[in-house]
């Protein structure tokens, strides 16, 4: 089934210092894992097969594993049979529909 | 407190229906607040200060309540004493830190 | 409608420090509240009117509010028209639909 | 690292029908996979290493795929590094410092 995931993901016991290097090397294992995502001010989406996409969540959390010892995470799903290039099709589908374009 | 959100709302009793045309709806109410936001595949951030987006969150919920026996809604809140423009900010933040920007 | 939420907040910024002295205040707010409410492991679900339970997580924020200066939260919300002891009757509601009870 | 998971997941297409027999078939695989859980009325926590909760997700997945056009699930992990009956452990130590327990 393709899923659409928006995950959240960042070390708990850094807390003087900014999140943002967490973010950017979970950012780059998404990258090469070469699914298409998107970065967003609270997440990032990752669209691909369910296997495929939770290959990668478990890869993002080996990246902080190694150097944080509390990680919180945060997912949320839309899986659908028979859907592609799902990520541009809802966001599409929703402007199509606003009352202004 | 400045609070960047991550809203996701639809109704769950429109099963064979499209979910678009509730998303466009709700994001209309959202552009009516004048608050900055970007819709997202999996749902809309939005920043304000954190009355501003409550406020925001119940419009939302008023929006699709006449038309809807059962409402499902998630929301992920990143609030921050004394920070200004932070959607831009924490996107900016995390693309500096990449390994090939 | 008839709310129920899942509710996390904490502060991010308290280095090294436990956080149960702050979900505890939380968890102070929420019972002087009067709505049905019950802790868990990840969260702490409460019940009532949409409205009753907006003005409790408005409570939990001001309750943290002073002595944080950066909070994250995440709601979980599933609304109802005309359901009543919401809380207990989910949870029974899959009980009894379970294989083996 | 020791893993706590509140999970949530649904078929999204099952028109005007009760969700709880599909929230029974996941509790009943989550039960199978003899891992620690505890059902409250938005989810269900489950405690174990990562790679044990993340394989019972996709059990849970597993089991409502053949029969779900759509699924949707939230996940909102706690990892903790040499934590043990993280559990119990969370629940106890807010409620010890609740004002009045």
């Amino acid at each position: 089934m393709n899923a659409i995931i928006d995950l959240s993901i960042f070390p708990m016991d850094k807390k003087g210092e900014s999140l943002s290097p967490y973010v950017a090397r979970v950012l780059d294992v998404i990258r090469a894992s070469g699914l298409k995502h998107e970065l967003n001010p609270m997440g990032t989406c990752i669209e691909g097969e369910w296997d495929e996409v939770m290959r990668v969540v478990d890869a993002c959390f080996r990246e902080l594993e190694p150097d944080s010892d509390r990680i919180y995470l945060t997912i949320k799903a839309d899986c659908r049979r028979d859907r592609e290039d799902g990520m541009n099709a809802k966001v599409r589908s929703v402007r199509n529909k606003q009352s202004r374009p």
